[in-house]
C-alpha cells in the first residue's frame, strides 16, 4: 500500500518538506559528485536542455552546457582538485524551481555557493551554480542555516 | 476596457513574459537603489518576512533583516559607495520563485551577481543576493545574456 498519495504535477504541487528533501538530495548529489571526482554524476545532474549559468570563484560566466561540462572535467580531472564539503545548507523554494546557499569547505578556504535548481519531470536538476570567497569559520558551529534550523516541520506534531 | 485578464493567483499563472518582465523590473529596483543610495527604495524591495540571505563580495553571509539592512546603510551611506550598474541580465523564473544572474559595473571592477526574487502577494520582492568578482570585459560587448537573447517572445508571432 502507497504511503503517499501521487505527487501532483510540479505547478500545482506545493513546495512542501519533500520537496525541500529532494532539493537537498540534489544538493547532496552535487557536492558528493564534487568530492569523489565522478563527472558522469555531475553530468546526470545538470539539466539536460534550457538556460544554465556556473560561477566558478572569479572566473568568467559559463552558459553552454558544453563549456560548463568542459569546466568540471578540467577541475574534477585534475590531480589537485579539492576535496569540498557542503554545510549550512539554506532552501528556497517554490513549484518548480529552488535554490540552495551552503558553504563549501575546501582545505584551502571556504567559499558560499548559491545553487539552483529545477525540476524536470521527476527530477531536481541543477540550473545554476554561483561560488564565491567567504571569510572562514569554524565548521563545527554549523549546524544548520537559519532558515532551516526555524521551519517546523509540518508532519510532526511536536 | 481592461488589455488583460486579472492575473491568476501565484501558484496557478504561468513565468510568463510579463513575470519575467516584472522581475527584471524588480531587479532593475535594486540597482537604481544602489546606485542612488535610495536605502527606503532598498528596504521597500527587500522581502519584509520569511527567509533571507545577503552575500556581499568577501563578507560573511547575513540572514537576519536586521543586519542585511544595516549592511546596505553602511554601504550606501559610505562617502565613497560605489557607483554600480548592471548590464547583461539573465533569468530563471517559475511561479512565485525567480533568479537573475547579472554583471555589477564598477568604477574599480566588475562583479556577478545572483539575486532572488519571491513573489510577494502582488510584488516580486528580493529574497536573496549573493555577488562576487569576476575578470573584466568591456561593457559596451554585452547586450543580454543567452538566455534572454535566445528565448522567444511568445507574445509575437514573427
Amino acid at each position: 500500500m502507497p504511503r503517499r498519495p501521487p505527487r501532483l504535477p510540479p505547478l500545482l504541487a506545493e513546495f512542501d518538506d519533500d520537496e525541500r528533501e529532494a532539493v537537498l538530495a540534489a544538493n547532496r548529489i552535487f557536492y558528493r559528485a564534487f568530492a569523489a571526482r565522478d563527472i558522469d554524476a555531475m553530468d546526470q545532474l545538470w539539466a539536460p536542455t534550457g538556460a544554465l549559468v556556473c560561477l566558478h570563484p572569479g572566473r568568467a560566466p559559463l552558459h553552454a552546457r558544453t563549456e560548463i561540462m568542459a569546466s568540471w572535467r578540467a577541475i574534477l580531472g585534475h590531480p589537485e582538485a579539492p576535496r569540498v564539503r557542503c554545510i549550512g545548507e539554506w532552501v528556497a523554494g517554490r513549484p518548480g524551481l529552488a535554490i540552495v546557499v551552503c558553504r563549501e569547505i575546501l582545505p584551502e578556504g571556504q567559499l558560499m555557493a548559491t545553487n539552483t535548481f529545477a525540476r524536470h519531470a521527476e527530477s531536481w536538476r541543477m540550473i545554476g551554480h554561483h561560488s564565491g570567497p567567504v571569510p572562514p569559520i569554524e565548521p563545527e558551529k554549523v549546524t544548520a542555516s537559519p532558515a532551516t534550523a526555524t521551519r517546523p516541520d509540518r508532519r510532526k506534531l511536536h
